[in-house]
């Protein structure tokens, strides 16, 4: 039997969640079955369950790898050093977000798509419940710093700013999955003429 | 036979338009079935075929009745005389929103459903664009008058102000049905310290 290495299971485990990735951006998470992952993946029914058991284990799987970078850039956005204006956080999010919103498989695509299936999936709203506390806690940091830079006021509540700024985020996605607009360059400027600069 | 009134006629289908909306909240348009409908409805099969054809007759029915109210307060606000502020705006705009995200059967839980039905429906898919257009054609005359009124300054991009305000609304519709907060007050608070006052 050949050696397998660790990152030979790594690979493979990647494969599957490509091809996953690519079924639910196809047909939504509620249409895709194991059998078209499997298909999908090219791979034999034994390898797939090897690496997942069921289906919800292979969604939590892509969402969180899926969102795990988004929300380790946006922190790391948020952390900068010196603290970047709240303009300049969110254009560097945008890009962040851009490569993100083009393909067809895209984490944009599955995204809105997961967000209608957590309304009445528990397992999927506690995640989505989880990954909306971690980008308002990202923001949350961003509004601190903009307080201390004074770009905000001394009073700010950087709680009710962060609310405020974590609902652009899927403003933005769902307006470019659903409506191929506004692009990068007009949204931002739309955040300049409104925001503090 | 009894006569049947045009009022009659009205409140039948608004009986099966609530037990559409009831269906759809629940279990999704997808995993809801016609059958599931006429059940909910207490009517007979005939009596529900009788207004709709399909289950996509029902569900434009139920999206544009739903969206057509909303879409017809925010342009209310919107040319609202004499102009409101960005701010007092949005404040309303979140008044109206307030009662649809609360029930259990609500509009924001059916739109978020929507939304991610959308991306791989192209009739779905088709209303959303049309409703995000309307929506941004109201936020644009709202960009238009603050910048007359001097709140945005005059080399203001209305359709760019309106992108970015569009966002807000999404935004916030799937925060609060996805994790419940923020409240009315903490989001608005947020769009004070941001935006021009």
């Amino acid at each position: 039997m050949p050696r397998v290495t660790p990152a030979h299971l790594e690979a493979r485990r990647e494969q599957i969640l490509d091809a996953a990735r690519r079924c639910f951006a196809r047909n939504g998470f509620h249409a895709t079955s194991m059998h078209d992952v499997i298909a999908e993946a090219g791979l034999s029914v034994g390898a797939v369950y090897r690496y997942f058991a069921s289906k919800d284990e292979l969604r939590t799987a892509v969402a969180e790898e899926t969102v795990g970078a988004v929300l380790a850039e946006m922190s790391a956005i948020a952390n900068h050093e010196p603290p970047l204006s709240l303009v300049d956080a969110l254009a560097r999010l945008l890009d962040t977000l851009e490569p993100r919103l083009a393909e067809p498989d895209s984490f944009a695509r599955i995204a809105v798509q997961a967000w209608g299936e957590a309304v009445r999936d528990p397992e999927l709203g506690e995640f989505a419940r989880h990954v909306m506390t971690r980008v308002r806690g990202a923001l949350r940091v961003l509004a601190e710093r903009a307080r201390e830079t004074g770009e905000l006021p001394a009073d700010t509540d950087p709680d009710a700013v962060a609310a405020a700024l974590v609902a652009l985020v899927p403003g933005y996605i769902l307006q470019r999955v659903l409506s191929g607009q506004p692009d990068r360059d007009t949204f931002l400027a739309g955040l300049r003429a409104l925001l503090p600069s």
